[in-house]
Protein backbone atom coordinates (compact mmCIF):
# COMPACT_ATOMS: atom_id res chain seq x y z
CA UNK A 1 0.00 0.00 0.00
CA UNK A 2 1.15 3.31 -0.89
CA UNK A 3 0.92 6.83 1.17
CA UNK A 4 -0.75 9.15 -1.13
CA UNK A 5 -0.16 11.77 1.58
CA UNK A 6 3.07 14.19 0.42
CA UNK A 7 5.28 14.45 3.38
CA UNK A 8 4.91 17.74 5.28
CA UNK A 9 6.46 19.63 8.00
CA UNK A 10 5.48 21.07 11.19
CA UNK A 11 6.64 23.56 13.07
CA UNK A 12 4.64 25.45 16.30
CA UNK A 13 5.43 28.07 18.48
CA UNK A 14 3.92 28.36 21.94
CA UNK A 15 4.13 31.10 24.01
CA UNK A 16 2.40 32.42 27.34
CA UNK A 17 0.35 34.96 25.06
CA UNK A 18 -0.76 33.02 22.10
CA UNK A 19 -0.29 29.46 19.62
CA UNK A 20 1.39 29.85 16.24
CA UNK A 21 1.08 26.66 14.22
CA UNK A 22 2.80 26.51 10.25
CA UNK A 23 3.16 23.64 8.09
CA UNK A 24 5.97 23.45 5.43
CA UNK A 25 6.17 21.69 2.52
CA UNK A 26 9.48 19.85 1.20
CA UNK A 27 10.50 22.66 -0.40
CA UNK A 28 9.96 24.74 2.53
CA UNK A 29 7.21 26.85 0.89
CA UNK A 30 4.33 27.38 3.97
CA UNK A 31 1.13 25.95 3.39
CA UNK A 32 -1.19 26.36 6.36
CA UNK A 33 -0.82 28.68 9.52
CA UNK A 34 -2.92 28.28 12.64
CA UNK A 35 -3.74 30.29 16.13
CA UNK A 36 -4.61 29.50 19.51
CA UNK A 37 -4.70 30.72 22.82
CA UNK A 38 -1.74 30.88 25.64
CA UNK A 39 -0.16 27.48 25.93
CA UNK A 40 2.78 28.14 28.65
CA UNK A 41 3.71 24.48 29.74
CA UNK A 42 4.29 24.60 32.90
CA UNK A 43 0.88 26.93 33.22
CA UNK A 44 -1.46 24.23 31.55
CA UNK A 45 0.19 21.27 32.12
CA UNK A 46 0.63 18.20 29.49
CA UNK A 47 -3.30 17.33 28.92
CA UNK A 48 -4.47 21.24 28.62
CA UNK A 49 -1.18 21.83 26.51
CA UNK A 50 -1.54 19.40 24.08
CA UNK A 51 -5.40 20.57 23.51
CA UNK A 52 -4.20 23.97 23.18
CA UNK A 53 -1.26 23.09 20.43
CA UNK A 54 -3.53 20.79 18.60
CA UNK A 55 -6.46 23.61 17.93
CA UNK A 56 -3.31 25.62 16.34
CA UNK A 57 -2.68 22.46 14.30
CA UNK A 58 -5.81 22.09 13.36
CA UNK A 59 -5.96 25.47 11.75
CA UNK A 60 -2.53 24.66 10.21
CA UNK A 61 -4.36 22.01 8.43
CA UNK A 62 -7.10 23.07 7.23
CA UNK A 63 -5.51 25.17 4.55
CA UNK A 64 -3.54 21.53 3.53
CA UNK A 65 -3.39 18.10 3.12
CA UNK A 66 -0.19 15.84 3.92
CA UNK A 67 1.20 13.68 6.30
CA UNK A 68 3.33 14.99 9.33
CA UNK A 69 7.25 14.08 8.17
CA UNK A 70 8.67 15.73 11.53
CA UNK A 71 7.01 18.05 14.35
CA UNK A 72 9.31 20.73 16.26
CA UNK A 73 7.09 22.62 18.66
CA UNK A 74 8.55 24.78 21.12
CA UNK A 75 7.19 26.38 24.08
CA UNK A 76 7.26 28.09 26.82
CA UNK A 77 7.22 26.96 30.07
CA UNK A 78 9.31 23.18 28.96
CA UNK A 79 12.20 23.82 31.14
CA UNK A 80 13.80 20.34 31.73
CA UNK A 81 14.26 16.58 29.42
CA UNK A 82 11.27 15.50 31.52
CA UNK A 83 8.81 18.53 30.06
CA UNK A 84 10.33 17.70 26.42
CA UNK A 85 9.49 13.65 26.71
CA UNK A 86 6.49 14.21 28.30
CA UNK A 87 5.32 17.01 26.17
CA UNK A 88 6.41 14.66 22.98
CA UNK A 89 4.94 11.93 23.88
CA UNK A 90 1.15 13.63 24.15
CA UNK A 91 2.19 15.16 20.92
CA UNK A 92 2.75 12.10 18.94
CA UNK A 93 -0.17 10.10 20.26
CA UNK A 94 -2.60 12.59 19.37
CA UNK A 95 -1.64 13.44 15.84
CA UNK A 96 -0.47 9.43 15.76
CA UNK A 97 2.75 9.74 14.45
CA UNK A 98 6.24 8.07 15.75
CA UNK A 99 7.62 9.34 18.80
CA UNK A 100 10.92 10.12 17.08
CA UNK A 101 9.70 12.20 14.49
CA UNK A 102 8.73 14.87 17.42
CA UNK A 103 10.91 17.04 19.37
CA UNK A 104 9.53 19.51 21.87
CA UNK A 105 12.23 22.31 22.81
CA UNK A 106 12.04 25.26 24.79
CA UNK A 107 10.95 28.18 22.71
CA UNK A 108 13.59 30.03 22.91
CA UNK A 109 15.48 27.43 20.51
CA UNK A 110 13.23 28.28 17.89
CA UNK A 111 15.32 31.33 17.29
CA UNK A 112 18.02 29.42 16.95
CA UNK A 113 17.21 28.60 13.56
CA UNK A 114 19.15 31.58 11.91
CA UNK A 115 22.43 31.35 14.01
CA UNK A 116 25.05 29.47 12.29
CA UNK A 117 27.47 28.14 15.27
CA UNK A 118 26.37 30.12 18.19
CA UNK A 119 24.66 32.87 19.40
CA UNK A 120 22.58 34.82 22.19
CA UNK A 121 18.72 34.45 22.13
CA UNK A 122 16.42 36.96 23.50
CA UNK A 123 12.73 37.29 23.94
CA UNK A 124 10.91 40.28 25.75
CA UNK A 125 7.68 39.45 25.78
CA UNK A 126 5.22 39.39 28.93
CA UNK A 127 7.96 37.15 30.40
CA UNK A 128 11.79 37.53 29.32
CA UNK A 129 14.60 35.74 28.93
CA UNK A 130 18.02 35.69 27.24
CA UNK A 131 20.05 32.39 26.37
CA UNK A 132 23.34 32.04 24.98
CA UNK A 133 23.33 28.67 22.43
CA UNK A 134 26.50 26.94 20.62
CA UNK A 135 26.19 24.27 18.07
CA UNK A 136 27.33 20.78 19.32
CA UNK A 137 29.24 17.87 17.82
CA UNK A 138 25.58 16.96 16.66
CA UNK A 139 24.75 19.77 14.64
CA UNK A 140 22.29 21.28 17.42
CA UNK A 141 22.23 23.70 19.58
CA UNK A 142 22.55 23.34 22.72
CA UNK A 143 21.96 26.35 25.75
CA UNK A 144 24.93 27.44 28.01
CA UNK A 145 23.86 29.83 30.10
CA UNK A 146 20.11 31.42 30.92
CA UNK A 147 19.24 34.47 32.46
CA UNK A 148 16.38 35.04 33.43
CA UNK A 149 13.21 33.02 32.12
CA UNK A 150 12.37 32.17 35.75
CA UNK A 151 8.85 32.90 35.51
CA UNK A 152 6.33 35.64 37.18
CA UNK A 153 7.01 34.40 40.73
CA UNK A 154 10.65 34.02 40.34
CA UNK A 155 12.06 36.01 37.93
CA UNK A 156 10.76 37.85 34.58
CA UNK A 157 12.85 41.29 35.13
CA UNK A 158 13.42 42.29 31.47
CA UNK A 159 9.82 41.42 30.33
CA UNK A 160 6.55 43.66 30.37
CA UNK A 161 5.19 42.05 33.53
CA UNK A 162 8.80 43.08 35.17
CA UNK A 163 8.07 46.49 33.52
CA UNK A 164 5.17 47.18 35.11
CA UNK A 165 5.91 45.33 37.94
CA UNK A 166 8.64 47.91 38.85
CA UNK A 167 6.40 50.71 38.14
CA UNK A 168 3.64 49.55 40.41
CA UNK A 169 7.01 48.79 43.72
CA UNK A 170 7.69 52.79 42.62
CA UNK A 171 4.46 54.37 43.14
CA UNK A 172 2.68 51.76 45.93
CA UNK A 173 6.47 52.24 47.77
CA UNK A 174 5.76 56.69 46.99
CA UNK A 175 9.41 56.74 45.16
CA UNK A 176 10.29 60.42 44.75
CA UNK A 177 9.46 61.83 41.40
CA UNK A 178 7.11 59.07 40.61
CA UNK A 179 3.77 61.42 41.02
CA UNK A 180 2.90 61.49 37.21
CA UNK A 181 3.76 57.45 36.78
CA UNK A 182 0.74 57.29 39.55
CA UNK A 183 -1.41 59.45 37.63
CA UNK A 184 -0.40 57.48 34.44
CA UNK A 185 -1.36 54.34 36.24
CA UNK A 186 -4.39 55.07 37.56
CA UNK A 187 -5.95 56.90 34.59
CA UNK A 188 -4.73 53.50 32.48
CA UNK A 189 -6.65 51.01 35.13
CA UNK A 190 -9.44 53.74 35.64
CA UNK A 191 -9.02 54.08 39.31
CA UNK A 192 -9.18 56.84 41.61
CA UNK A 193 -6.89 56.67 44.24
CA UNK A 194 -3.41 54.75 45.36
CA UNK A 195 -5.27 52.40 47.61
CA UNK A 196 -6.71 50.83 45.08
CA UNK A 197 -3.56 50.16 43.12
CA UNK A 198 -3.02 46.64 45.04
CA UNK A 199 -6.41 45.11 44.97
CA UNK A 200 -6.50 46.18 41.33
CA UNK A 201 -3.09 44.38 40.66
CA UNK A 202 -4.55 41.48 41.97
CA UNK A 203 -7.53 41.24 40.79
CA UNK A 204 -7.39 39.17 37.99
CA UNK A 205 -6.15 36.13 40.14
CA UNK A 206 -8.83 34.42 41.44
CA UNK A 207 -10.75 35.09 38.19
CA UNK A 208 -8.68 34.36 35.65
CA UNK A 209 -5.30 33.09 36.96
CA UNK A 210 -1.74 34.20 37.41
CA UNK A 211 -0.78 34.34 33.45
CA UNK A 212 -3.51 36.75 33.10
CA UNK A 213 -2.61 38.67 35.70
CA UNK A 214 0.90 39.07 34.90
CA UNK A 215 -0.14 40.24 31.26
CA UNK A 216 -2.79 42.85 33.29
CA UNK A 217 0.64 44.17 34.63
CA UNK A 218 2.19 43.49 31.55
CA UNK A 219 -0.23 46.12 30.28
CA UNK A 220 1.53 49.20 32.24
CA UNK A 221 4.38 48.62 30.46
CA UNK A 222 3.81 51.68 27.84
CA UNK A 223 2.25 54.20 30.34
CA UNK A 224 5.76 54.08 31.96
CA UNK A 225 7.57 54.24 28.79
CA UNK A 226 5.68 57.60 27.94
CA UNK A 227 4.88 59.04 31.58
CA UNK A 228 7.45 58.24 33.73
CA UNK A 229 8.50 61.71 35.63
CA UNK A 230 12.38 62.95 34.68
CA UNK A 231 14.72 62.77 38.21
CA UNK B 1 -41.12 41.12 71.64
CA UNK B 2 -37.72 40.70 73.45
CA UNK B 3 -34.80 39.36 72.22
CA UNK B 4 -33.60 36.22 75.10
CA UNK B 5 -30.33 35.91 73.30
CA UNK B 6 -27.57 37.60 74.86
CA UNK B 7 -25.38 39.73 73.06
CA UNK B 8 -21.98 38.15 71.48
CA UNK B 9 -18.66 39.30 70.04
CA UNK B 10 -17.40 38.03 66.98
CA UNK B 11 -13.73 37.82 65.65
CA UNK B 12 -12.00 36.49 62.77
CA UNK B 13 -8.86 36.44 61.34
CA UNK B 14 -8.66 35.62 58.29
CA UNK B 15 -5.39 34.66 56.47
CA UNK B 16 -3.31 33.09 53.27
CA UNK B 17 -2.91 29.98 54.93
CA UNK B 18 -6.19 29.59 57.09
CA UNK B 19 -8.63 31.53 58.82
CA UNK B 20 -10.24 31.15 62.71
CA UNK B 21 -13.35 32.53 64.03
CA UNK B 22 -13.58 33.41 67.80
CA UNK B 23 -16.96 34.40 69.69
CA UNK B 24 -16.63 36.22 73.08
CA UNK B 25 -19.12 36.94 75.97
CA UNK B 26 -19.82 40.67 77.45
CA UNK B 27 -17.36 39.69 80.22
CA UNK B 28 -14.85 38.70 77.49
CA UNK B 29 -14.73 34.95 77.88
CA UNK B 30 -14.16 33.35 74.49
CA UNK B 31 -17.24 30.57 74.47
CA UNK B 32 -17.08 29.66 70.69
CA UNK B 33 -13.70 28.69 68.12
CA UNK B 34 -14.07 27.85 64.54
CA UNK B 35 -11.21 26.99 61.49
CA UNK B 36 -11.35 27.42 57.70
CA UNK B 37 -9.08 27.22 54.93
CA UNK B 38 -7.67 30.14 53.39
CA UNK B 39 -9.57 33.64 52.93
CA UNK B 40 -7.28 36.04 51.49
CA UNK B 41 -9.83 38.69 49.56
CA UNK B 42 -8.00 39.71 46.60
CA UNK B 43 -7.20 36.13 46.07
CA UNK B 44 -11.01 34.48 46.58
CA UNK B 45 -13.19 37.70 45.51
CA UNK B 46 -16.15 38.65 47.84
CA UNK B 47 -18.80 35.58 47.44
CA UNK B 48 -16.14 32.85 47.81
CA UNK B 49 -14.50 34.71 50.57
CA UNK B 50 -17.65 35.49 52.43
CA UNK B 51 -18.12 31.41 52.04
CA UNK B 52 -15.10 30.59 53.76
CA UNK B 53 -15.56 33.28 56.42
CA UNK B 54 -18.77 31.53 57.46
CA UNK B 55 -17.30 28.22 57.58
CA UNK B 56 -15.52 29.26 60.20
CA UNK B 57 -18.32 31.30 61.94
CA UNK B 58 -20.55 28.47 61.73
CA UNK B 59 -17.86 26.30 63.57
CA UNK B 60 -18.02 28.56 66.16
CA UNK B 61 -21.49 28.72 66.75
CA UNK B 62 -21.95 25.27 67.03
CA UNK B 63 -20.69 25.66 70.50
CA UNK B 64 -22.65 28.27 71.60
CA UNK B 65 -25.60 30.70 71.60
CA UNK B 66 -26.10 34.17 71.06
CA UNK B 67 -26.73 37.51 68.64
CA UNK B 68 -23.78 39.09 67.34
CA UNK B 69 -23.69 42.21 69.06
CA UNK B 70 -20.06 43.36 67.33
CA UNK B 71 -18.55 41.47 64.56
CA UNK B 72 -14.57 42.32 63.23
CA UNK B 73 -13.36 40.32 60.43
CA UNK B 74 -9.13 41.26 59.71
CA UNK B 75 -8.94 39.78 56.40
CA UNK B 76 -5.52 39.04 54.23
CA UNK B 77 -5.90 40.86 50.95
CA UNK B 78 -8.38 43.61 52.14
CA UNK B 79 -6.70 46.74 51.39
CA UNK B 80 -9.04 49.91 50.66
CA UNK B 81 -12.13 51.06 51.80
CA UNK B 82 -13.68 49.54 48.92
CA UNK B 83 -12.68 46.38 49.59
CA UNK B 84 -13.41 47.37 52.69
CA UNK B 85 -17.22 48.04 52.82
CA UNK B 86 -18.19 45.41 49.82
CA UNK B 87 -17.10 42.84 52.56
CA UNK B 88 -18.69 44.06 55.19
CA UNK B 89 -22.19 44.30 53.41
CA UNK B 90 -21.48 40.86 52.19
CA UNK B 91 -20.89 38.87 55.71
CA UNK B 92 -23.92 41.73 57.61
CA UNK B 93 -26.55 40.14 54.80
CA UNK B 94 -24.96 36.75 55.28
CA UNK B 95 -25.29 36.81 59.16
CA UNK B 96 -28.71 39.37 59.06
CA UNK B 97 -27.31 41.87 60.81
CA UNK B 98 -27.20 45.49 60.54
CA UNK B 99 -24.19 46.67 58.60
CA UNK B 100 -23.11 49.17 60.94
CA UNK B 101 -22.15 46.14 63.56
CA UNK B 102 -19.91 45.11 61.25
CA UNK B 103 -16.02 45.95 60.60
CA UNK B 104 -13.50 44.69 58.21
CA UNK B 105 -10.03 45.41 57.89
CA UNK B 106 -6.76 44.24 57.14
CA UNK B 107 -5.50 41.29 59.06
CA UNK B 108 -2.79 43.53 60.27
CA UNK B 109 -4.72 45.89 62.26
CA UNK B 110 -6.21 42.75 64.41
CA UNK B 111 -2.62 43.12 66.02
CA UNK B 112 -3.10 46.35 67.27
CA UNK B 113 -5.29 45.37 70.24
CA UNK B 114 -2.47 45.66 71.84
CA UNK B 115 -1.22 48.98 71.43
CA UNK B 116 -1.74 51.68 73.61
CA UNK B 117 -1.03 54.93 70.96
CA UNK B 118 0.95 53.71 68.36
CA UNK B 119 2.97 50.81 67.39
CA UNK B 120 4.50 48.54 64.36
CA UNK B 121 2.63 45.23 63.61
CA UNK B 122 5.05 42.94 62.02
CA UNK B 123 3.23 39.72 60.05
CA UNK B 124 5.78 37.22 58.72
CA UNK B 125 4.16 33.54 57.59
CA UNK B 126 3.73 32.63 53.90
CA UNK B 127 3.74 36.29 52.61
CA UNK B 128 4.79 39.61 54.73
CA UNK B 129 4.16 43.07 56.02
CA UNK B 130 5.19 45.41 58.32
CA UNK B 131 3.03 48.40 59.19
CA UNK B 132 3.02 51.36 61.43
CA UNK B 133 -0.16 52.16 63.23
CA UNK B 134 -1.57 55.15 65.68
CA UNK B 135 -4.92 55.76 67.39
CA UNK B 136 -6.52 58.50 65.74
CA UNK B 137 -8.88 61.27 67.32
CA UNK B 138 -12.01 58.54 67.16
CA UNK B 139 -9.55 56.38 69.41
CA UNK B 140 -9.23 53.55 66.31
CA UNK B 141 -5.75 52.85 64.74
CA UNK B 142 -4.94 53.99 61.34
CA UNK B 143 -2.29 52.62 59.45
CA UNK B 144 0.66 55.56 58.72
CA UNK B 145 3.27 53.68 57.11
CA UNK B 146 3.59 50.19 55.47
CA UNK B 147 6.12 48.33 53.74
CA UNK B 148 5.79 44.78 52.52
CA UNK B 149 2.21 43.24 51.65
CA UNK B 150 2.66 43.78 48.09
CA UNK B 151 2.06 39.83 47.56
CA UNK B 152 3.84 37.33 45.97
CA UNK B 153 3.87 39.28 42.24
CA UNK B 154 4.58 42.49 43.68
CA UNK B 155 6.86 41.54 47.03
CA UNK B 156 6.00 39.33 50.06
CA UNK B 157 10.06 39.55 50.53
CA UNK B 158 10.47 38.93 54.38
CA UNK B 159 7.51 35.70 54.40
CA UNK B 160 8.53 32.47 54.11
CA UNK B 161 7.60 32.80 49.90
CA UNK B 162 10.40 35.63 49.85
CA UNK B 163 13.18 33.48 51.89
CA UNK B 164 12.22 30.57 49.21
CA UNK B 165 12.25 32.52 46.43
CA UNK B 166 15.53 34.31 47.38
CA UNK B 167 16.68 30.62 47.79
CA UNK B 168 15.67 29.04 44.65
CA UNK B 169 16.80 32.38 42.77
CA UNK B 170 20.13 31.56 44.05
CA UNK B 171 20.82 27.86 43.29
CA UNK B 172 18.97 28.36 39.66
CA UNK B 173 21.50 31.49 39.00
CA UNK B 174 24.55 29.05 40.49
CA UNK B 175 25.74 31.87 42.24
CA UNK B 176 29.01 30.50 44.43
CA UNK B 177 28.99 28.36 47.47
CA UNK B 178 25.14 27.47 46.88
CA UNK B 179 25.85 23.81 46.03
CA UNK B 180 25.05 22.44 49.69
CA UNK B 181 21.81 24.92 49.63
CA UNK B 182 21.09 23.02 46.32
CA UNK B 183 21.27 19.50 47.22
CA UNK B 184 18.80 20.48 50.17
CA UNK B 185 16.22 22.00 48.02
CA UNK B 186 16.45 18.61 45.51
CA UNK B 187 16.47 16.62 48.77
CA UNK B 188 13.18 18.64 49.87
CA UNK B 189 11.31 18.51 47.00
CA UNK B 190 12.68 14.81 45.92
CA UNK B 191 14.04 15.70 42.87
CA UNK B 192 16.75 14.61 40.97
CA UNK B 193 18.91 17.68 38.73
CA UNK B 194 18.93 21.43 39.11
CA UNK B 195 17.04 21.13 35.66
CA UNK B 196 14.18 20.17 37.29
CA UNK B 197 13.77 23.35 40.04
CA UNK B 198 11.62 26.02 37.53
CA UNK B 199 8.69 22.96 36.60
CA UNK B 200 8.63 22.23 40.21
CA UNK B 201 8.28 25.43 41.40
CA UNK B 202 5.61 26.19 38.99
CA UNK B 203 3.64 22.55 39.31
CA UNK B 204 1.15 23.70 41.39
CA UNK B 205 0.12 26.70 39.54
CA UNK B 206 -2.30 24.87 36.75
CA UNK B 207 -3.46 22.69 39.50
CA UNK B 208 -3.82 24.70 42.81
CA UNK B 209 -3.33 28.18 41.65
CA UNK B 210 -0.47 30.89 43.04
CA UNK B 211 -1.93 30.57 46.58
CA UNK B 212 -0.55 26.84 47.25
CA UNK B 213 2.27 27.39 44.79
CA UNK B 214 3.37 30.62 47.35
CA UNK B 215 3.06 27.91 49.88
CA UNK B 216 4.83 25.47 48.33
CA UNK B 217 8.09 27.61 48.12
CA UNK B 218 7.56 28.74 51.51
CA UNK B 219 7.83 25.45 52.66
CA UNK B 220 11.88 25.81 51.49
CA UNK B 221 12.34 27.95 54.46
CA UNK B 222 13.66 25.55 56.93
CA UNK B 223 15.91 23.89 54.52
CA UNK B 224 17.70 27.69 53.68
CA UNK B 225 17.90 28.04 57.06
CA UNK B 226 19.41 25.22 58.07
CA UNK B 227 22.17 24.23 55.16
CA UNK B 228 22.98 27.75 53.47
CA UNK B 229 26.54 27.11 52.74
CA UNK B 230 28.40 29.62 54.84
CA UNK B 231 30.71 31.63 52.74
Amino acid sequence: MMDAAPPVFLAVDSGGTKTQACIANVNGDIIGTGIAGPSNYAALGPVEWTAVIMEAIRGAKRETKGRFARAWIGSAGVTCNTDEKEAAAHIASTLCIPLDTVQVTNDTQLLCTHLATKGIVVIAGTGSVVQAFQKDTHGLFAPILRVGGLGPLLGDEGGGFGVGREALRAVLYEEPGTERLLAAILDSWHLVSKEELLAASYAHIGKFGIRATQSHIAALTPVRNAKHSVH
